[in-house]
């Protein structure tokens, strides 16, 4: 199971009652955080949001509406005496923005944070079920996108057909790799007929914050779903352009060449009260858009 | 008129929908922020606080839930385009903390921010209508309380009274200070005949956080509002000064040594739901005590 919930979706100042940006992204029973504006922990617990289950933290950039909430995140953490590691992979110069922040505290932080600098395009995590890969974005200092891969499952046993040809639990694993199996008497078994597939490994692309760029669409091509910021409606391009973001019409244009599943646009500009428009103007290039709402889940 | 309104009155982490540590003290038509929590933006929205009212910030001391919230509130005033200078009072490490924040986000203020680093006990701030005194409290780091006196206001003209003895305006000022009018015939009309009293100066102070320590009753001394931290009840009194905080015995006792007013406990550990029990505890001690509740303005 892959969920996105969203705890923020504004952009810049928080307006009508619109937090800055911080969604969560479960994947079974482990949680990703992305991004951590301001306020992002009441918002955790407002919405029930188990800190514990967090162990890596992703930062795009250090605009203060992406980041200013992360070091009450880590000290409350610390208040409530976390004990395993919390690993944050972020732009190179937040580690020293939280170092000096815990030093003139005299804080010492009840368990291990692991920096992980985001240096260059590519891997940054290969976990047991999921990988996460980065890569750069065109925003008015150094930005990064995520794109997030569940591990291909293996395929599921079929406790019967197994049964029937008696064959023995060792060979499991190999079965739910995918291999056939032979018996004593040299007759092959088709792996079909032993197991069934499993759900297929879904994927989750983030892009924010970023001004209008086709090559993004290379790096999220055939994604589940798709978030990418959409600060202005289309009117305001060339606003968006001198400030390094998108418009309605642009996220949906990267979804389209992207070809992915689902898009999801958020980091609404402060200016606007309703987000209707958003909605209509994105659906106009790419049908299957939703907004980024707070409290939301949706499911991959 | 002098009145504060609590915006957080909790302490470390926040809970049960009770916000950090932040206050606004509200003379005339100046406001005086203490203290800035993380979301005190989002609590200033909240209670129609006006942001560009704000000139002066105080922070008592450096740990993350009296000041996680400034950089926010700082840099949303300079996207709204504030121009006039804003002046944070507060201990010196602060300075870099900010400007390093500032730097990785490549941001310029709309605005000046001037830096005035608490270092010695004396009179910070002497304006127009306030002075506002600093003083060292005992906590774990170098921690700052605050008292504002209003200043004495000029005695208000009686109208018809200068009318019917036909001093010229140019006198005014020095009635208003109090003195008599000598007439061209050599009478001499004593002040009060020509004036009335004008409104008695108000004075607020702020603890936060400390220890229990009776020399704090001398700073603050008759004060008409005393702000006083009492993070647990009683009970707890060892555990507060093992982390250099206060119950709420503690607090009642400095505010009944001072013979202040009235007083107003706050600053609430996480493990406590309700509240009730503080107030009555205080009251045993102290029986002119109210509760810092977010939202409520105090009249002083």
């Amino acid at each position: 199971m892959l969920a996105l919930t969203i705890l923020g979706n504004n952009s810049a100042i928080p307006a009508f009652e619109r937090n800055p940006t911080a969604q969560i992204l479960q994947n079974s029973d482990e949680l990703f955080l992305i991004d951590c504006g301001e306020g992002t922990q009441l918002q955790m617990t407002r919405y029930k949001i188990r800190r514990s289950k967090i162990n890596h933290i992703f930062i795009s950039h250090l605009h203060g509406d992406h980041y200013f909430g992360l070091i009450g995140l880590i000290t409350s953490m610390s208040l409530l005496s976390r004990t395993q590691a919390l690993h944050l992979h972020a732009p190179a110069a937040l580690e020293k923005i939280i170092q000096l922040q815990l030093d003139v505290a005299d804080t010492k932080l009840s368990f291990e944070l692991c920096f992980h600098p985001l240096a260059t395009e590519g891997i940054i995590l290969d976990e047991n079920k999921m990988t996460v890969y980065c890569f750069p974005v065109r925003h008015r200092i150094e930005c990064w996108g995520f794109v997030f891969r569940q591990k291909k499952n293996p395929r599921k046993i079929a406790p019967d057909r197994v049964k029937s040809y008696e064959i023995p639990e060792a060979y499991y694993p190999q079965l739910q790799q995918g291999k056939d199996y032979t018996t004593k008497k040299g007759t092959i078994i088709p792996n079909e007929e032993l197991t069934t597939a499993n759900t297929i490994p879904k994927s989750y692309a983030y892009c924010a914050d970023t001004i209008y760029d086709e090559a993004i669409a290379e790096k999220v091509r055939g994604v589940d779903l798709l978030y990418h910021e959409s600060t202005y409606l289309k009117d305001l391009h060339e606003r968006a352009a001198s400030r390094y973001h998108s418009t309605t019409i642009q996220a949906a244009n990267i979804a389209k060449i992207a070809e992915v599943k689902k898009l999801l646009i958020g980091h609404f500009s402060s200016k606007y009260e309703s987000l209707d428009e958003f909605l209509l103007q994105a659906k106009e290039v790419f049908d299957e858009t939703e907004l980024a709402l707070e409290g939301i889940s949706y499911r991959i």
